[in-house]
């Protein structure tokens, strides 16, 4: 409370209004009031999905245009990243100064190098990933909740301590827990733990829209939903974070793919390498502190 | 409840305490009168095994040795798959004529083939997979709610009409819906929508233990617990399902590798054809019924 109090946020601008920008919106507008926060206002060139939002509990009003978020306090591009790298190379030039410029892509390498080279040295930038969200795309698939103790991603475009202290305290108002991560660690390992599994999901179902026989849907194991459940998120928002972070991706997938041909040799060799290979993968997942 | 009551099925036995055979005792133990069940006598080679299964409501009294077993009207072989085949090759000969007997064990071909070879022509002899359960292995994961309304695969051995009614009375009275399925075609469409997933899974917890840094803990996405729940299965029970369907799991980790390399290929030609592979995906999640 006393880190929320000594840096009252002001307004807040949310552009994109999606699941994630609604998620956050929704956030932010519950904060307890020592985070100072005075509106959320809420943008979306799509007019259904910002009135969704607002109707969701996403902002306290609605922008007409993106122009007038550029003044904000704080301004949070809730975007597809290449939305996001869009925005800063269209109208970083013009976020007023003083601003706290902060974003919620899932590929941060490329957004901080973007703020570096086209918003201006006074205003705040920081590149931010909170790590929650549901595979349910739009002001629908929203879940405040969800930000609750989860990790929120901060990537510093700048040595600016200001600018860092208030993207804290952005993350948690929202009820996240601030993470100050370099931003290559970060989509090396996100290429791994979340875009891997996007693209793993996505290949499973394209597996499966093989098998023709009207019996396979009582044929769908209990693991199965689990495993395709990242294949209903927004192909348009998937595909914005896998091409911004391409290089990692391709490592990850040649990685997997090492791993399946390592599970397959095992396989050829028996019951008693399978299983000690097995036993490697499920050791390796608990440590990771995976849970029932 | 007319089927049932036209099927009484006496005294069962339940070969295997593990989560499977807990969850399906527990369940014959809640089922309706009408199913006839006068007891569910439960076996396992592990007493600690037993005596949690037990406890659990898995079963009314414990067999002291699985010689017990073979006299009963219903005999369920609840083992990991290549303890079932080893059970037909040992046991199956000694097995009482009038009994029905039925596995659980997630392959079919390799149980049924040995089923017809193994065991005398007066027992009733029913492929059976209960497609529901967890990840969590032992009497502890059992949830016999989860056969509510989940379909019970039934692959009879030979024609013997009295030993399918017998073995959908099963099925019925566990709360299960039965479904009588081809043997090959159900290791088709299991290796493709349970063993693959297993092996990603796992997989994914392969390369995700190559990522060192402390701060990996924080960087995991909310798609990733989803993604590699199914590597804390138990892995003797894992790598005996992968070994009894071989060819069909080595012909899906081919098929996946193709989809990925798809996907990656769609990435270098740009978000247009990258957004369209993942819509083509998500349409096939959507129309095998992955809901939300």
């Amino acid at each position: 409370v006393t880190e929320l109090a000594s840096f009252p946020l002001g307004r807040v601008a949310v552009v994109g209004a999606g699941q994630v920008g609604t998620m956050l919106g929704a956030a932010l507008r519950g904060a307890p009031s020592g985070a100072g926060i005075e509106e959320v206002a809420l943008f979306d060139r799509d007019p259904t999905v910002l009135g969704a939002s607002l109707s969701r509990g996403a902002g306290d009003r609605a922008l007409r245009g993106v122009e007038e978020a550029l003044g904000s306090d704080v301004l949070v591009l809730a975007l597809p990243v290449p939305g996001i790298v869009r925005f800063l190379e269209e109208r970083g030039g013009e976020v007023a100064a003083g601003t706290l410029l902060i974003d919620t892509g899932s590929a941060k390498t490329v957004v901080v190098e973007t703020m570096r080279r086209s918003v201006p040295p006074g205003v705040g930038a920081v590149g931010g990933h909170p790590m929650a969200g549901t595979e349910r795309p739009g002001p629908e698939g929203a879940d405040p909740e969800l930000l609750r103790g989860a990790a929120f991603v901060l990537c510093p475009a700048r040595e600016d301590p200001e600018a860092l202290r208030r993207a804290r305290a952005v993350a948690t108002a929202a009820g996240a827990r601030p993470v100050e991560t370099d931003p290559h660690l970060h989509d090396r390992v996100v290429a791994r733990s979340s875009h891997l599994p996007h693209l793993m999901a996505s290949a499973l179902a394209l597996v499966m829209a093989t098998v023709t026989e009207d019996a396979r849907r009582d044929l769908l194991g209990p693991g199965y939903d689990g495993a395709v459940r990242l294949a209903a998120s927004r192909p348009e928002m998937v595909a914005g974070f896998l091409g911004a972070n391409g290089p990692e991706v391709r490592s990850a997938v040649g990685e997997l793919t090492a791993a399946l041909e390592e599970l397959l040799s095992a396989l050829d060799a028996g019951p008693d390498r399978l299983t000690g290979v097995l036993e490697r993968a499920r050791s390796a997942s608990e440590r990771l502190g995976v849970g029932p």
